[in-house]
């Protein structure tokens, strides 16, 4: 990406407005347009080619009876992933969206042979008792994510939708929304897969105890991340904070994705304000989620100047995988072809050119 | 279709309760994929093949002053739509959706060549004045419709979105949403493309006076429809009614495709039970428009027994053409991929299988 800006904000909002239809009267679908133009800066934007990307990770903090799901599901879901059988895999498919799934730390014997890097770890540490993630697993983390964003741009794609599957990482992303939030457990704890009462309970536990012991962690969204947070979720940030250099939309997808997101925000926000200048313009979010802790993960990436958080769709959602995120791609698609196909008033003879010019804005 | 029901409600439940995923995760998205099964009487549904119908008219009524574009724009956006350039076709293009356009009555010299029936009449009668339609042009309109669905249906297509154009017909689908509902026009009439206050306040007094005017007709949807609708809503109801009959998923765009969808319900209601249980369960509902009396729409077709009526997006859309209709299509799509291709715990080995089996209801 060049700092000089070809396509102004003017500009692309001039272009939607000469289009044949009645001012604003394609709502969102025209901001995500206009969004696109601008972070492909030309009045012709693409999003042909969209991926999911699919990191997985296990959780040290499932030693507290967090989920109601067995560690080992996250290992039996990399099996479906790689064979198919999974949401992502048929939803994507149906909807000609690419899936990558990257096994970021796993628990389990084998590794992925088709993985370019190998994973950082079996499993997060129990953040209750030590900091979920070394300095160098966490650099890990975040550079595998990196690589899947840049092979994904390698591969010419548009928009990159930020999935996860890790049984026990709504604790974690419960953890460290609370942590970059400073909102109480329960406001960021749901109940995930869905645990019951009992289970609610010690979750919310978990993450009071874990925002306990690491409350004297040295300052920066990187430490909190490494104490509170989880290896795909670093991933994630990671992910986010490549692809958007590269100009590629990134596209979030539920609570998880959303907190990986958030994270990355931070980051950036403490590296530098042209760092937090490539990154918000990029990033869309897929839908609003059923999970508890979403809405307030929304809130706060709005919160960053320039990041629109408004999520496309709102279909009850609570899976992960990137379900989500691959669901909101025809819509990207969609608005792309409307800046870069749709006629003007003036190119289709449609004589209403003068009311839309009255009432532009 | 048969009346005997080979798939039943409980066996698509449980074959969605088996996929590997938390019971109810995918939310909205399960209850279409279960609807889907029914519809097509398959655990293995499948919407490949999806088309946009654009029926066209223009409305006497407009003589009232109640729209903020010329009446000519009607036949500028029929040579727009045939040349490609309008925004229902560059969304059906980027999403791999068919479109169908077709002049169910506008108000210009040339016919189209591609059309099988020909136009019912040059723009619906003035309804502040006299019917909207004669009994005849009602029931060739009702026909353009039908035959539309039918050659869908004879093409292969699953689902069927109900899309218009129409200077004025904001105006006809409040008068004919205040008749069906009892609501007065405060509660019914929109800006529609974006008329100012003093237009509003035409719109509003010339849907009034319609209302007045017909007060007396006789009893029965289709009378209602005759003296206080339009030429392409008749169409979209009669397109309901026919798809539906052939088992054909009927997808509602916007407010005036919601109000012709809830004439096609009171019709289908006042000629048998067993029509109505045709209908019902192949409607489904793409989007929130943003056009005050969208939601009041919704409310009444929801009110029908059997009638799902949550819309599927909410962009704040309020262009018509069938434009949510066809972002909609990707939603139907993913969920027949879910039901269909999705494996079951069992047969993926994943082990949270007992766990689905407890919650299941």
């Amino acid at each position: 990406m060049t700092t000089s800006t070809l396509i102004s904000l003017d500009e692309a909002n001039r272009a939607i407005a000469a289009k044949t239809k009645p001012l604003g009267a394609l709502g969102q679908l025209e901001d995500v347009a206009v969004r696109l133009a601008l972070l492909q800066q030309t009045l012709t934007p693409v999003v042909d080619r969209a991926r999911v990307c699919v990191f997985a990770g296990d959780h040290g903090v499932t030693d507290e009876g967090v989920s109601a799901y067995p560690r080992a599901v996250t290992a039996e879901m990399m099996k479906n992933f790689d064979r198919g059988g999974a949401a992502i895999n048929v939803i994507t498919a149906s909807l000609g969206v690419g899936v990558d799934v990257i096994d970021v730390g796993v628990d389990c014997d084998d590794q992925r042979a088709a993985q370019r890097m190998p994973r950082v770890r079996r499993g997060s540490r129990n953040m209750v008792l030590e900091p979920a993630m070394t300095e160098g697993e966490l650099a890990s983390a975040l550079a595998l994510g990196a690589d899947a964003a840049r092979a994904a741009h390698d591969d010419g794609i548009q928009a990159l939708g930020l999935g996860e599957m890790g049984i026990g990482n709504t604790t974690a992303a419960a953890a460290l929304l609370s942590a970059l939030s400073g909102r109480a457990p329960s406001e960021t704890v749901g109940r995930g897969t869905g645990v019951d009462d009992e289970g609610l309970e010690r979750k919310r536990n978990a993450v009071q105890r874990a925002l306990t012991r690491h409350a004297d962690r040295p300052a920066g969204a990187r430490e909190t991340l490494r104490c509170l947070g989880g290896l795909e979720i670093a991933a994630i940030a990671g992910a986010a904070l490549e692809a958007s250099r590269a100009g590629v939309a990134v596209v979030a997808d539920g609570f998880i994705s959303t907190v990986g997101v958030l994270a990355a925000l931070h980051i950036a926000a403490g590296e530098s304000e042209q760092r937090l200048g490539e990154l918000t313009p990029a990033l869309f979010f897929a839908h609003r989620s059923a999970e508890r802790g979403h809405r307030l993960a929304l809130e706060m990436c709005g919160a960053f100047a320039g990041c629109d958080a408004r999520p496309l769709l709102d279909l009850g959602l609570r899976l992960g995988e990137g379900s989500g995120a691959a669901l909101a791609m025809p819509v990207l698609r969609a608005a792309a072809a409307v800046m870069r196909d749709m006629a003007t008033f003036a190119s289709a003879n449609v004589s209403a050119g003068e009311h839309a010019a009255e009432h532009a804005e």
